[in-house]
């Protein structure tokens, strides 16, 4: 606990000393570079925790990166509210500082809804001048192989988001790895754990099942396996989270675990720091490393 | 995890048909009599988790138990502030009335500074009248004996809290030990792990070294092991506290876990959340059932 205690200490001189354009790919990453994670052969295994953008749908950057520092948390997945997809390149240049000044990274774009190839080829440009390499998206079935194209000419990695039994395109990620399977490899799984369970799918078999092509997770517990399930802190669920993150550590995912807090959403704080607070306390009895 | 949840959702109902008069000791207790915890032979072992009044000094009950039922931890060890020590007997009446509409139990009282045998005599005719049958205070080292006496006079506990260097008293558990270990068995302490770390002790080998006698405990982390330390969430101060829960299991501690804690105190939801949270992580991870 010590060694998380240095970095998190450390890490504001890492960022402020690291102001980023952010528009190149791979905006640095200080958590992995400070403490020299991600090593392989390092003793303890290491996961990162996030919050995916739309936990704070209610919120402007400003509120939203005082909750983060308050939790500790320095992942987010960019969400459009917060970063308009016209967006100045010098807006974008702020909003990175912005969040570095927090200690926060901005490590992808979306869920991107797109209904047509111009809607596409505009995610793409903007996940480019946003400096990220990930975009969560929902493409129709049919744009599947113009996503690929896109993939392979920004090489920009692309993760497809399951929403449970009421989508009818994408209810788990059983039916995303189908569609998927034989694709080229930028093109993937932005894995919500929550959803796929309320679709009543497994998800600690199948985090294990298609390591290979998950990207990003949206980090939840549900109340029920079934459609009338909804969101709720880690701890007070039906999914058997110590055992879900004994699989990411098997697997060694190396994405982020990006919190999804799909409730009380005008006032969401206190539910959120209950879900970091059972993760690190999962992690600290696995000997994992939160980043 | 499913066991949990349908006490939950059991426990208001079990609760609004106990309303206690608050004059019997021990409390209706409908966690431990609806799902039969704390029966030896249980797969489970459980702890109970609470909050130490303290932690809510800006708040009124209203409040505080809003507080409580967001988190869903059923305990609360009463300060007066919440229930003047000159509170009627319709009053008290009403205040457990209350708790027991948020499914909490006023388990214990105190932190109660005394000066005098009159000032402690009234703290036991205030605990008899509340209807708990423990005290957390703070008497004079040569008034021991007179508390003693009030502990067999009334059968009610009392224990000892100890507040770290500052205390030129009661800096620590070992002193209290010292002080009680051979008195009357109801004499005890409310072991502040916090504090007692904050004084250079070891709160995880003396948990087990004072176990017969330490009937209340003040859970928190902090930030280090000094005078200058400060109090935490769980997740990230010095000691370790999935240590100290497996040393909690091994003695089979039957008292309150109660987080007291002294940060952000006058906003200290988010924190006291992270906090249920990782206690309630670790406790999954270590197969204990948090009551």
């Amino acid at each position: 606990m010590a060694t998380r205690r240095k970095f998190i200490a450390g890490c504001s001189l890492a960022l402020s000393s690291v102001l980023v354009s952010g528009r190149a790919f791979g905006i640095a990453d200080p958590v992995l570079k400070k403490e020299g994670k991600g090593n392989k052969n390092s003793k303890h295994e290491s996961l990162k925790l996030g919050v995916a953008g739309y936990s704070f749908l209610h919120f402007d950057v400003k509120e939203s990166l005082a909750m983060m520092r308050r939790m500790e948390v320095h992942y987010l997945c960019i969400k459009d509210f917060h970063l308009p997809y016209d967006s100045t390149d010098e807006e974008i240049n702020n909003f990175h500082k912005t969040l570095a000044e927090s200690n926060v990274k901005g490590y992808a774009v979306g869920p991107i809804y797109t209904e047509s190839k111009k809607e596409i080829e505009d995610a793409f440009e903007y996940a480019k001048r946003v400096g990220v390499d990930l975009i969560i998206g929902i493409p129709k079935p049919e744009d599947l192989p113009y996503v690929v194209e896109k993939c392979k000419e920004y090489d920009i990695r692309y993760a497809i988001h399951n929403h449970g039994p009421e989508d009818k395109v994408y209810p788990n990620a059983t039916v995303i790895h189908d569609y998927i399977k034989n694709l080229d490899r930028r093109i993937g799984i932005c894995f919500d754990m929550g959803h796929h369970t309320r679709d009543q799918q497994d998800p600690i078999k199948d985090v294990v099942r298609y390591k290979d092509r998950i990207f990003d997770m949206h980090f939840k517990n549900v109340t029920e396996a079934s459609g009338k399930g909804t969101t709720c802190e880690l701890s007070r669920g039906v999914i058997d989270i110590p055992a879900y993150m004994k699989a990411l550590n098997k697997i060694k995912y190396e994405g982020v675990c990006s919190l999804e807090f799909e409730k009380d959403m005008k006032d969401p704080l206190a539910g959120i720091s209950e879900s970091v607070g059972y993760f690190k306390g999962v992690a600290d009895c696995q000997n994992v490393e939160v980043l």
